[in-house]
């Protein structure tokens, strides 16, 4: 598949001038930028800048705010719930963790659900962001209902991921960042550009039989929770991401389940929504909040140098810990650059042409 | 297979006397009775009585201690780390549990850590006691390493359950209770007892390999994270796995990985172990520290009204919510019993003629 490679700094670069073009203030256009290159710098390229003319359309259509008003709603020492005024969940999120890591400061642990935001690029930005205060970073959000429960040929959830992110010494730190599907949509959206199957147990079709049809959404199919099917445990990945439903809307007021707000722009929304925008669940806890910290990491470093360093099975070469294959794409393409494919750079190229933005040459 | 019925009240009066004998006070016996029959009265029979004979030869060779002196020492005002002095797990962790209601009361969560403890039976017990005060509750315990990691052949993990509990309004609570694994270890006992196969994607062989025999473990073999394989997310079920063990024991200052202690008394203790006993994690969020109780329950009700109704795939009679079958099947067996099989309904024999209990006839 053609690709063009493109510098971070110059698509950081283009993506902030973007924003800024749609009406977002200075310090909001960096951190969105920031933000959603995270997931290009990581390896997720399905939540990066392939994302960004689907942002724009949602400003176009007034679901995003570019200027929103973020402020707490209700909180106690502990918590807040968070009103995002229908902005970019990559400028709500960060500003959520902020007010949890705040609260861990003070009371050990913080936790923040969120309603009226969008969606918020990785979940793994939001929850590193506590790393650095020596503490660990919860993160999850619904989405678009793409996902069928067990049994449910109707698709109720989103690919509701979580990121738990867990400081250590010497070692890098511990980043699980999870769909609670057995494959996240970028996945099978890498599937359908190279017209090749899926593996059976990632998708069901409009009657909840397996199928191994990449483009089976189109037609009324549905990503199945992790597990695949209830032998091997689907109604677990069904639980987690009913899970991450309810912590991150019916908690805070925002829309749940079916109601969720889809993301593309064109689809229309659904009727007798419950609640507002799509919602956000942060978590931060200091480390020392149960034992020293030096302690704790040296703990960690234990861990992960055991597990690292576990016998592995026969043609792989080690066990990893979450969050390695990450970190090691972000240190390549912060060097080698950002590879795109080409619908990704024609539609990036479309809309810098539409909004006055010169695309990277 | 053979089974006898046992009605709740006498097989908990017996249970109740064996924990006295071993020397618990009254309140101890009387709760780590409740706890360890709340398994099997939901169904989870590889739980509850079915360890009793277990739990007391982990007291014979001294690593359960029956008059535990149970202390916090460390805490913040929404956090603690509670020292369980060799104690049950049955009754450390509902009195961890109660330190987390306490600080959710005083400041809107509370997250407790365990280390010194032993195994605390189904997770479910513990989560749920939120529920009678308007809290979401959460548990989770790390356990002997009997999973392999996504690419090892070494158990690191134990199958470490994670279980939230979520109050409703007029409908039944919301209780997620689930191995971090494709299948419970008690899944896999009930085939071994049957001599019957096990579905690929639960257990590999010694070489990592997949494998179909139950008795796989017995030859060093192992279970396999939630998801089967690294196609289909078995990454992700280990990164839950992990979680659970850092919460639970690296926060703590238990054992963790492979240095969890064997739950089986002749196994062997690890050596160079770096914490005190296994460890758990509890927490507690009250639900109006986030919304009105009122509206969080019309919500939730709304949330569960609207999967339960989805449209099932042909053959399946309806969409389940996490915890119905359990609570289902607590109300039948309270009025009609417990199955035992027959091989427990012996072990119990002998173990009560071992510490002069008449078991029920």
């Amino acid at each position: 598949m053609p690709e063009k490679i493109v510098n971070y700094q110059d698509l950081y670069n283009f993506t902030q001038n973007i924003f800024l073009k749609i009406g977002c203030s200075a310090s909001h256009a960096a951190l969105a930028a920031k933000v959603l290159l995270s997931a290009d710098l990581r390896g997720i390229d399905s939540h990066g800048v392939a994302r960004l003319s689907g942002y724009v359309r949602l400003w176009e259509v007034k679901r995003v705010n570019a200027t929103p008003h973020i402020r707490i709603i209700h909180e106690t020492p502990s918590t807040a719930v968070i009103d995002g005024d229908s902005g970019l969940g990559l400028v709500v999120a960060p500003y959520a963790m902020e007010v949890a890591i705040d609260k861990a400061k003070n009371v050990g642990t913080g936790w923040v659900s969120v309603q009226n935001s969008n969606h918020f690029g990785i979940a793994g930005y939001h929850a590193m962001m506590a790393l650095q205060h020596d503490m660990i970073g919860i993160s999850m959000t619904n989405a678009s209902p793409l996902v069928a429960p067990t049994f449910s040929v109707e698709r109720l959830l989103g690919t509701n991921p979580i990121c738990v992110a867990i400081p250590a010494g010497e070692q890098p730190p511990f980043v699980a960042d999870l769909a609670t599907t057995t494959a996240a949509n970028g996945k099978l959206e890498i599937l359908q550009r190279k017209n090749q199957k899926a593996p059976l147990g990632w998708i069901q079709d409009k009657e909840g039989n397996p199928s191994v049809n990449a483009h089976e959404l189109k037609s009324g199919g549905a990503l199945v929770p992790l597990g695949g099917d209830r032998e091997h445990g689907s109604h677990k990945g069904y639980a987690l991401g009913a899970i991450v439903d309810i912590f991150s809307a019916v908690l805070s007021g925002a829309n749940y389940g079916p109601w969720v707000p889809p993301f593309p722009a064109y689809v229309p929304m659904p009727t007798e929504m419950p609640g507002n925008g799509i919602g956000h669940f942060l978590g931060a806890m200091r480390v020392d909040a149960f034992r020293p910290a030096d302690d704790f990491k040296l703990h960690m470093d234990n861990w992960i140098q055991r597990f690292r360093h576990a016998k592995p099975v026969s043609g792989q070469e080690k066990v990893l810990i979450p969050g390695d294959p990450e970190r090691e794409m972000e240190a390549h393409r912060m060097v080698a650059g950002i590879p795109l494919v080409q619908a990704v750079a024609d539609d990036l190229q479309l809309l810098g042409e539409k909004l006055g933005v010169p695309f990277v040459s």
